[in-house]
């Protein structure tokens, strides 16, 4: 009996997309002008759905890993934009903890507000701060099913010491979104009753 | 600019393993024995947590794809037992959804019950039903943390069309947790306040 690994490449866009901007993004608005854009291209590209994430360095907004959505393409659910920058951000770090001592505090910039699975990853990534574009609202109008998710999520993820910032270019990340269903995008759907982020 | 792909390998003690029982638990008892049996050999091989799971076609008790807990060994917070065999799943059937048309109906087993992440990855993965043997007491009371989950999971997933058993050998899967606390198993900590499960 043998079972293959499980292996999540970044779409080839998405390097050179990033070769051509600038590694480090001093402001908040900056670095999800960034993740907007992740995201638009992965809808052009045609590699997955509307959503894109990455993760930086707090304080000097240094670019450590991107992520955009591949469900439908690397066939994994679990292959959200977040999910995807925060594994890239440890296998680069060499640990799981991106908190851990010795690591400068590290950010998630995603850009739609995470789904129930990602809102349950990121205490579990060391990263000190979430940042987010679109909200949930955004995502269900087109659609998409973000879960399960408490209605004081905020809350939750600052009991654990991890900051929020919502509403970041709001508007820019949900007209991706808008612009995917207008496209014919596909809303992806897990079940016969709803849909994924 | 180039970022690394994220690659997740079970540990070679588990197909060996594996080849040595019978491909088709007819019971649910049978199944969670087996996945017991990983999460105590995860220790034992000091391969990660003592967490696994498994997916198995609910009709005839086929297994799928097994995981267990690799967080630490992988460098990676998202290598829970229940993502990694769901991961795999995914891969070996060429579809992120276990639920989709022409698929037998799938069933995640998992030893322990599920963290906030890997509960809002199971309705994204077409699963059919949950079986937990552990509660979230029983890692709690070891120090790990199941993060912020809503009181009333089981009727969430339930209205997502998913069944859930609880408490199928809880004894014998609490057991293990106990096992690796007692045996000094580390209790892996993402953050300054609380642990990972």
């Amino acid at each position: 009996m043998s079972f293959p690994a499980l292996t999540i490449k970044l779409p080839d866009w998405v390097d050179s997309f990033l070769s051509s901007k600038p590694d480090i993004l001093p402001t908040i608005e900056q670095r999800m002008d960034l993740v907007i854009s992740l995201s638009r291209l992965n809808i052009q590209h045609k590699t997955g759905g509307p959503f894109a994430a990455a993760v930086f360095s707090m304080d000097t907004g240094k670019l450590i890993a991107p992520g955009v959505n591949m469900v439908v393409t690397s066939s994994c659910s679990v292959a959200h934009g977040e999910i995807v920058a925060l594994s890239i951000a440890q296998k680069i770090s060499g640990c799981f903890d991106l908190g851990a001592p010795g690591h400068p505090e590290y950010e998630l910039v995603s850009s739609t507000a995470p789904c129930a699975m990602c809102l349950g990853a990121i205490p579990w990534s060391g990263v000190k701060r979430l940042i987010c574009g679109a909200r949930d609202e955004d995502a269900r109008a087109i659609g998409f099913d973000e879960g399960s998710k408490m209605s004081n999520w905020v809350e939750e993820l600052e009991k654990r010491g991890i900051s929020v910032i919502n509403d970041v270019l709001r508007l820019e990340a949900a007209s991706v979104l808008k612009y995917y269903n207008d496209s014919g995008g596909t809303i992806y759907n897990g079940r016969q009753d709803s849909n994924l982020t």
